[in-house]
């Protein structure tokens, strides 16, 4: 089926919604974040662990498993749920984000038929399209697919901005021409860089298609966060209030509610794995280190209130000690607990939006998480 | 408590023995393999997936922990249980035989005294005795421990096997004085090289000492098979019924199967998972590296008859998949999958003990699995 997406309450201050999307795999409520899973594994974790933090929907990426498996291996398996044994619903984007930030030596050749870049991985030529990322997407056999779009480079002319954007909405006819599939939705995606006409341009135009839902695409491309809030507030306005709004590569918790206030739904970030393997770790009060010397006979969870598997069996001494010898037992807890951090913090925001209290919320927040932050 | 080892049954056709074992954290039965967790950790699982598998008692490494992140501090934790989460018995290793193997360009100084080495970390001077390892033991509070041993090279002069062993036969008895206490139990460990009379005499003067269970040490150092099974032999008659006998560093399957066969009731080594790491799964028909190109498209999983949860939930594709892409799930499904197998060997032969056809098991298996190895 496609999803669905119903509105369930508006917040009273804010333009934050709380929703329930109907998938294949049943339903998932909004706001959410979405684990990453790049490479059809969310790095270090198990489907069930991943579960386990309370995630509904989760992400693949549709030019890495392209390079490897290679989407003819995924299909043949039985399509991505099968293939990682992950029994809910799998987001894909579309490749363009990776080829603009992965392509071997950032070389790419764009032209109106498609992009020309080199694999990352052995600098073997490569050619996607819209059409072709499609195509690859309805064979992973995702539940959500995303439009192939350029994701514009920041600072970026406007000339250059316009240019890209109306390229990507010819790229998102095609892409929906080309898509077939009754049992996985494809959502467009918002781009126009940083100029508030070409956003409210790019998102009439993409919501004239009608797609299941909307991205926001084009942010965390080295913008300011004042810019990122500007690019979702000159978008949202002509986005449907009866489909799901999701800002792309978005995982800063600050981020999560300032989007969320805005009306987003969906999120998605590397953030809290790649953080892991860095050894730092989400708090109320900030990121912490725990390969930091201070941990070193610290025998306290890394957050006490936490409900964590990682917080509720271990302590910063023994993680500390992981991450010092090495033992990839140390990035899995921490994954384990950056992932639940950011959904516990979504499951949070949605209990402020029935109680018509996220300002408060947000604010007492970031009083607690800025203080080590910033 | 100390442990208490209850022979159960002699298998008809061998020396092979059904037992328990009785320990702080229950009763487990013998034989038995015994997952390596050198760093407190079981390389890249959890206690609840070790647990999983079916193990019993669980290894960790005296020496490792003391150079990371010291006996202090894991005492400090509330001991090893705590501080790794291991809620079953837990053995530690006297730290000998790591420092003959891993100690800095392997230099090292054997006085009456101890041993005086470099740390194969930071290549800083250390000192290690039979009282200290004693004392490291105690602080690391493992149910039980080694007793500090030279394990001799292979080969070696009759004369150097002889002054060695004898000399661990006097580290034994100060390790001995120096244990008090009364919740963890000591093993004396069997030297002797490839000398049956040594082997002999060290068996005798060890158990005179009256330790809680024997070790067969000084074996997997480079010696043949025929001559590591002799060295089992040539002690194991002069070893008491009532107390557990341990093969140290033992975890091929023939091996354990001719280990057992001979009278051993305890098992440990890395190999499942090192293998996992390189990408090696055990079979019934022998060992297969999952990353060959012909397992690419293979949608079965490692072992269609094995109950464990990589074989349960994932294909040798996909395997290959996370091994190709460097992503750590890979090695931790291997390591599930060659920790049961290992365990899963045990428990068919105790119950091949118990129905007496131990013999004939051990034709068909090896049967099957050197086809491939051999």
């Amino acid at each position: 089926m496609k999803i669905k997406y119903e509105l369930r309450k508006n917040e009273k201050n804010t333009s934050a919604r709380l929703g329930y999307l109907y998938t294949n795999y049943g339903r998932v409520e909004t706001p959410m974040f979405m684990p990453v899973g790049t490479q059809a594994t969310i790095k270090t974790l198990s489907p069930e662990e991943v579960k386990e933090c309370g995630s509904g929907v989760v992400l693949a990426n549709t030019y890495h498993l392209h390079l490897r498996p290679g989407e003819d291996i995924v299909s043949k398996a039985g399509g991505l749920h099968k293939f990682m044994n992950y029994d809910g619903p799998i987001l894909t984007d579309s490749g363009g984000f990776q080829v603009f930030s992965l392509a071997k030596n950032k070389k790419k050749d764009i032209t109106e038929e498609g992009v020309h870049f080199k694999s990352h991985i052995d600098g073997k030529s490569l050619f996607l399209t819209p059409e072709k990322s499609i195509e690859i997407q309805n064979k992973l056999d995702s539940d959500i697919a995303m439009s192939f779009d350029e994701c514009i480079p920041y600072p970026a002319s406007y000339e250059y901005a316009k240019a890209s954007t109306e390229r990507t909405l010819r790229w998102a006819k095609r892409g929906k021409d080309a898509h077939k599939n009754e049992n996985q939705s494809l959502f467009g995606i918002v781009q126009g860089g940083e100029y508030t006409d070409l956003r409210i341009m790019s998102a009439k135009e993409t919501v004239k298609m009608n797609f299941d839902g909307y991205s926001i695409g084009g942010t965390s491309v080295g913008e300011g966060k004042d810019v990122m809030y500007k690019m979702i507030d000159d978008a949202i306005l002509y986005l449907p209030k009866d489909k799901p709004r999701y800002l792309m590569g978005v995982g800063d918790p600050i981020d999560i509610l300032e989007g969320v206030i805005r009306g987003v739904d969906m999120f998605d970030c590397v953030l809290p794995t790649r953080l892991a393997r860095h050894g730092n770790a989400f708090t109320r009060s900030g990121k912490i280190n725990i390969k930091n010397l201070k941990f070193k006979e610290d025998f306290t969870p890394i957050e006490d209130e936490c409900d964590c598997y990682a917080c509720k069996h271990y302590t910063k001494a023994y993680i500390r000690h992981l991450l010092t010898a090495q033992e990839t037992f140390g990035a899995r807890l921490l994954s384990i607990h950056n992932i639940r951090f950011l959904i516990k913090l979504t499951e949070e925001i949605r209990e402020a939006i029935k109680n018509d209290n996220l300002l408060e919320y947000k604010e007492e927040f970031i009083s607690k998480y800025s203080k080590k932050n910033n």
